[in-house]
C-alpha cells in the first residue's frame, strides 16, 4: 500500500492547486483523478482547422487574481476577448442592436432593469460571504427563492424575462432553483453583478492562449506522476491516525484527504465513518446546473463587418446567450453560446442534429441568413458527463445555506473539502476553485501533527 | 457468479413486496441489503420491559389498502392508536385544550387556517398525481415554495405558525424546502390533509401489534436465503442482455434489477453506462428529510387520567408532535414524538443527553410535573443512518416535479426504480413502498423477454 502526506482526489483546478501548495510545502501527495485527463471542467477541444476551444470554464477576468497569477506563474498568456461593436437582444420578434446599458429593452423596461439591479446590489453588499448564514437578514433571504423575489418585486415583463435569461447565464439553473440568499452571496463572492455578466472589465474579458485546460495540464505536469489517471475513488476510511483512500484494484494511505470534486459527486463516495448528518444532507443539496456548449464555426467572423460583437441576449429563444469565441487572430469565426437550466434539459431529450437544427436556426435569427452554414459545430453537454454530472456548479436553494452552510467547507476531522463551491471568493469560478484548493492546503499544513 | 432473474437492491417494504410478487410469479430473485437487518425505514425496538416500539414508521390508516391488506395476508393484526380525550396546542406561552377542529387556535386564526385548508384542498384536487408535471398549472405550482404560498394568503401569524409546524410534522422538512407542486401532489396521493394528520379515520389510526417492521421480517421469512443482508451495492452495470450488480467481494447477475432505496442512496450507486443525465440530475434533487424520533416511557399514561389523548402541537418549542404511543393494554405510558426539520438539525449537534433534557422540559410544559420523571428515553436519528440518510422520505424543492418528474419512476433499460418516493398513491408511506415495489415488479413481468 502506498503512503504520502496527502491524497488528493480529483485533478480538476481544486485539487491540483492543493496539490502544488502542498508540494512546495514538502509534503509528498498522489492526486487521483477518476477520468484519462486532469482539468475537470475546464477541458481543450479543438476545430477541424486546429483553432483550440474550450469545452467548459474559459474566461478570467479582473479581481480573479488567483487564476491570473497562476496563469503567469505557468508560463501562459492571454488575450482579450472581442468585445468591439454592437451587442443584440431578442424579445418579440424584434432584434435590437444597443451599446449602452439598456440590455437593448424599450427605455421603461431598461430603466425598472436598473431599478432591480440596484436593489440586487444594494442586498448583496448585505451579505456576509464568509459565513453566509450569519448574514444579518439571512432567514429572510434564504427563505425566499429569487424566482419569489424578482416576481413580487416587479411587473415588468420583459425585465423579469431578462432576469430570467441572465440568472441561467450564471448558474445553468433557473430562478426558483436559487434561494435569494444563493443568489446574492454569488454576486458578492464574484465582486457585483456587472462584474459577473461584463466581457471587457468582468469575468469574460480575457481568455487563455491555447484553452483553459493548460492551467490544469501544466500543473500536472509540475506532479508529474504523483497524478494518477483512470482512478476512481470509491471509499475513504478515516480515524484519528489517518485515511486509507479505496479505488478499484487498490487504496493509498494518507495522513490527510482532500476531496476536491463537485459536493454531488462527493456525496458519492463511500466513507466509513459515515459522514455526520448535516455533512451528507449538504451533499444531498447541491446539484449541479444544466448545460450544453455550443462552438459553432464559419469561415470568418462575419457579424464583426456589420459592427456586431457577437453578444447576444436572447428573451425568445433556446440559444440565448453567445458570445464571440473566434482566436485571436480572427482566422476564422466562432460563435460560442449555451443552452442552460430548462432549455438544456429538454435539447438533452434531442438527438445531436436536432439540436445543431435549432441552436442555428436561432443564429440566424440573431445573425442573418450566413449564420445558417457553419463549417463545424462542436457541442459539450456536461449533465451527461459521468465525472462532472452538471456545470457550470452547484447551487443552494431555498433554506440550504442557513440549515447547511456552516458544514459546507469544514473538514470532517482529516477530510478537507475543496472546490469551486466552497470558496467564498469568486464562488463557482475557475479562480475560485484555485483558492479553495490552496485553504484546504492552508488547513493541512497549519494543523499539521 | 450467481444468477437470477431479478436483482432486488434494498429489503425495504418496498424491495421485499417486488420479491415477493416476483416469486409469487415464478421468478427467481435476490435480495440485496447493506444492513444486517431488513425493514429499511420501518426498525424494531423495546422499552426496558420489553414493551415493543416502533423506531421509524408506525402508522397505518384507511384506504393504505396495499399494507392493510398485506398486513392480514401475513397473519399480523393491528390495534387502535389510543385517541381518546382532548388534544392540545401550545401557543404563546399558553397551553390550550380543545376537542373540536380549531386546532385550539383562537377563532380568528382557526377560521383562517380552516380558509386555507380550503383553499390547499380545492388546489390538491387539481393535481394529476400519475403525471404531476401535466397537471394544469405545474408550472406556475411549481415555481413557489410552499412557504411563498402560505406567506402571500395569509396575514394571520398563528395561522402561519401552525403550518410550519404541520408541514415538518409530514415531511421532516422546513415549508421552503418544497414547492408547492409536491406539496398539494403529497397531500392527494395521501387522499387529503385531513387524512394524512388526522389519528382516527386518518394516517394515524392503527398500529401493528409487535411493530411495523413484521412486516418484512414475515416477508423475509418467506423468501429465505434469497435475501442477502451485510451486502452494500456498489456498482451496476447494465446492457441490452442484463444486469450485473456488484458489491464487496462479488457480483451477481439478473436479467433486471430493481433498486429499491431512498432516491438520494439510488444516486450514490455507480452505474455503467452512466444514467442518463436527467435521471442523475433527479437523484441530487430529492433530498431526504431530518427527523429524530423519540419515546418517553412512563410507568402510566398518566395524562389520560386528565382527559388528554396525548397528541400535541407546539407552536412554542422544539419538540412540537407528539401523540400517545403506549401499548394496546396501558400497562405503561409512551409518548412518541419528533424533532423535525430544523429542530432536527439544531438538535443533532447536542449531546444524547442535553437532546433528552430539551424534549423532557417540552414535555412537562405540555402534561405537567409528572412528565419530568419519565423511566426511560429512546431516540433514533434517522439522518444519522448511513443506509437511509434521512426520514420520512425524500421531497421535491421548486422545479423539480416539472424539470424531472417524469424520469422519477421511468425504467432505464433493466433498471427498475421502486421506493415509498415514486408511488402515486401514500407517496412517502408504507403503503407507497409496498405499491411501488409491486410495481415495479409489474413493469418486469408485463415486458419480460
Amino acid at each position: 500500500m502506498d503512503n504520502v502526506d496527502v491524497v488528493v482526489v480529483g485533478a480538476g483546478l481544486a485539487g491540483l492547486s492543493a496539490a502544488r501548495s502542498l508540494v512546495a510545502n514538502g509534503r509528498t501527495v498522489a492526486v487521483l483523478e477518476a477520468r484519462d485527463r486532469v482539468a475537470g471542467r475546464t477541458f481543450g477541444g479543438a476545430l477541424a482547422n486546429g483553432v483550440p476551444v474550450e469545452l467548459g470554464g474559459q474566461w478570467v477576468g479582473p479581481t480573479q487574481d488567483a487564476v491570473l497569477e497562476l496563469i503567469d506563474e505557468l508560463g501562459l498568456e492571454t488575450f482579450r476577448t472581442y468585445d468591439d461593436g454592437d451587442s443584440l437582444t431578442v424579445y418579440d420578434g424584434a432584434v435590437v442592436r444597443y451599446a449602452d446599458d439598456t440590455f437593448g429593452l424599450p427605455m421603461e423596461s431598461a430603466v425598472e432593469v436598473g431599478r432591480l439591479w440596484e436593489e440586487i446590489t444594494t442586498l448583496a453588499e448585505t451579505v456576509l460571504t464568509s459565513a453566509p448564514w450569519e448574514t444579518t437578514d439571512a432567514d429572510y433571504l434564504d427563505r425566499r427563492t429569487l424566482d419569489e423575489w424578482l416576481r413580487t418585486n416587479t411587473s415588468d415583463t420583459l425585465a423579469l424575462r431578462l432576469f430570467r435569461v441572465l440568472v441561467p447565464a450564471l448558474f445553468s439553473a433557473e430562478t426558483p432553483e436559487l434561494s435569494l440568499l444563493h443568489f446574492l452571496f454569488y454576486v458578492k463572492s464574484g465582486t457585483s453583478l456587472e462584474s459577473l455578466v461584463t466581457t471587457t472589465g468582468g469575468a469574460q474579458e480575457s481568455r487563455v492562449v491555447g484553452g483553459t485546460h493548460r492551467i490544469s495540464e501544466r500543473m500536472a505536469e509540475d506532479l508529474g506522476d504523483r497524478v494518477r489517471l483512470r482512478t476512481v475513488v470509491r471509499d475513504i476510511r478515516a480515524d484519528t491516525d489517518g485515511v486509507v483512500v479505496g479505488f478499484a484494484g487498490g487504496e493509498i494511505h494518507g495522513k490527510h484527504v482532500i476531496v476536491a470534486v463537485p459536493q454531488t459527486l462527493a456525496g458519492r463516495i463511500r466513507y466509513t465513518p459515515p459522514l455526520p448528518a448535516a455533512r451528507d444532507a449538504l451533499t444531498q443539496q447541491i446539484p449541479a446546473g444544466s448545460v450544453i456548449k455550443f462552438h459553432v464555426a464559419y469561415p470568418t467572423p462575419f457579424w464583426r463587418e456589420e459592427g456586431l460583437n457577437g453578444f447576444v441576449l436572447s428573451l425568445d429563444d433556446e440559444f440565448n446567450v453567445t458570445l464571440d469565441n473566434s482566436p485571436a487572430d480572427g482566422s476564422c469565426g466562432v460563435i460560442v453560446g449555451f443552452l442552460e437550466g430548462a432549455h438544456a434539459r429538454r435539447a438533452a431529450e434531442l438527438s445531436a442534429d436536432e439540436r445543431r437544427d435549432r441552436i442555428v436556426g436561432n443564429l440566424v435569427t440573431y445573425f442573418g441568413a450566413r449564420a445558417a452554414g457553419p463549417t463545424e459545430v462542436i457541442e459539450q453537454d456536461w449533465t451527461a458527463e459521468e465525472f462532472t454530472r452538471g456545470c457550470y456548479g452547484g447551487r443552494l436553494g431555498a433554506g440550504v445555506w442557513t440549515q447547511y452552510g456552516r458544514v459546507l467547507a469544514a473538514p470532517v476531522g482529516r477530510i478537507h473539502w475543496a472546490g469551486a463551491e466552497t470558496s467564498d471568493v469568486w464562488n463557482g469560478y475557475m479562480d475560485g476553485a484555485i483558492r479553495s484548493g490552496r485553504r484546504a492546503a492552508v488547513e493541512i499544513l497549519a494543523g499539521e501533527d
